[in-house]
């Protein structure tokens, strides 16, 4: 790359706060706002993923572009950046912002239909925008440490049916319901049951159980989790069986151990559940052993891409 | 009011093309944008209301404002402005604009908690944001006239338990997809039944039968809707009977009209359903005659709120 193209780019940590790229440009993430008139915001028509950069390389990149473009499609939407674009755009990001450790959103929304169009998302154009900034915990350290106190949401997860949540939404309606239900009730967040009482997931992560030594996460109502996936890797690695499998209230609740996991917090022992104490109030051991080799594989470089900062 | 600050407030119609306020700021309908990271837009943690202005004047601003402060109050959302900043606000918005017929639009939303706060909206300040611009017709006048043509949508409205639709909001997932539908099969517009088959409501609007001179709307699902209880006054007007309760699918079928209403389109009789022709493929008598006194009220000045212009 020549100087002047270099130049062009911005210099590498020029928006230490968060950098940001809106439908073609780049700025500092305090200057990435949206119309509030896009259908994006106003009818939530969006899909997006979240990749994590640790220790200067992303984490499981292609696998969350792979399911971040499966998103779009299945919202048939049609940004004009390909794959090979976006990729790019996320390493220009955070070089941007010069992070080493970072929380990198990736968005593609609808704008709205021309004045005159009918009123149909058919003719509105999709774009993209994105964001790095500083590693955000879902949970402080302190809180994984300690283990996580939850508790069971009286608001049910919307359902598969109406809004798929494999294709990952800001339709947080019932979630954010249950975070307030967590506040009331002094837990640190919430599960989520569908209608007919089976566990699917909570604000940002997916749930998993320990029982008999087997690891074992919802098959409705959740996200494909990258994070799940690793999970699922790692008790390949240690010879623990794993299953997707419906997973009752009741058995939750007779769980041996549960565990979160998410982009933004990795594998997370919940130690609590509705004031119950699980494994004399200290994260389990299956738990505990999944969380130490996940971080430790991270800083091995598993499944790392080095960003480029140059 | 005293010149300086009437120089202050801005000149009459200097944004023609829409005025908006975003959390204390007045600006062209063009620059009023969010912040990506702000969860109004993250987490769809928003409500809002929509209210008409006809001719220089809102129509039965009160039940707006009065149905608007409900949501915020329902999702514990608490900006700073009083009703009567809001009001005052939607005035200067349409002011601005010096538009005689507008769309007016206000939502309050979550931004996010301080950076270091637990990822709950607990801590999350609610601000308000508002535009007011060129009318909008959810259906052009030409549709109105023909009658519209609508599907019943494949895809099931969210369910009351987990996204509550007396608090208008941002959650359009599954009514996106209903368009998606109705656009695939060369409708208008889709209609949208809950879980168990009975309607609720579709992209917008709440709709009605009619059948043995009675005009039902649905009893769940659906928007208590302003528009709904002033088609609910003029049967009054007419000594029409009507009701609220639950309308299952076959009624749907075999109702003697269909309607819609909603703020952006007032009453608007449907003339086919998933193909099937009702009413000879014209407006039905009990729809046509609400239609038509319901803009007739409107010209009288029916529940209306004169802009204040000065």
């Amino acid at each position: 790359m020549d100087a002047s193209s270099a130049e062009k780019r911005g210099r590498v940590g020029q928006w230490p706060d968060g950098a940001a790229y809106v439908d073609g440009n780049y700025m500092p993430v305090g200057d990435a706002r949206i119309p509030i008139t896009d259908w994006g915001y106003r009818r939530s028509d969006v899909t997006y993923d979240v990749v994590g950069v640790w220790d200067g390389a992303f984490f499981r990149l292609d696998d969350h572009l792979a399911r971040f473009r499966r998103s779009m499609t299945r919202l048939r939407m049609q940004p004009r950046e390909s794959d090979a674009d976006i990729r790019a755009m996320l390493h220009e990001i955070v070089r941007l912002s010069g992070l080493r450790r970072a929380y990198v959103a990736m968005d593609c929304m609808r704008a709205r239909p021309p004045r005159g169009a009918p009123y149909n998302p058919v003719h509105a154009r999709a774009y993209i925008v994105a964001f790095a900034v500083p590693w955000v915990w879902l949970f402080s350290e302190e809180l994984q440490a300690r283990g996580i106190h939850a508790m069971v949401a009286n608001t049910p997860r919307i359902p598969p049916e109406s809004v798929d949540p494999t294709v990952k939404n800001f339709h947080w309606g019932d979630l954010t319901r249950a975070l307030f239900e967590a506040a009331d009730a002094g837990a640190d967040t919430a599960l989520l049951l569908d209608a007919d009482g089976f566990l699917t997931e909570g604000p940002g992560f997916n749930v998993f159980i320990v029982r008999d030594g087997a690891v074992i996460s919802p098959d409705r109502g959740a996200l494909e989790g990258i994070t799940r996936k690793s999970v699922f890797d790692l008790c390949d690695e240690f010879g623990l069986r794993h299953e997707i499998r419906p997973v009752p209230l009741a058995e939750l609740r007779e769980a041996d151990e549960i565990l979160l996991a998410t982009t933004a917090g990795g594998v997370m022992p919940v130690t609590r559940l509705d004031g119950r104490i699980f494994g004399n109030d200290r994260p389990g051991p299956v738990s505990a052993r999944l969380r130490e080799r996940f971080w430790a594989r991270r800083a091995e470089g598993w499944h790392a891409t080095p960003v480029d900062y140059t």
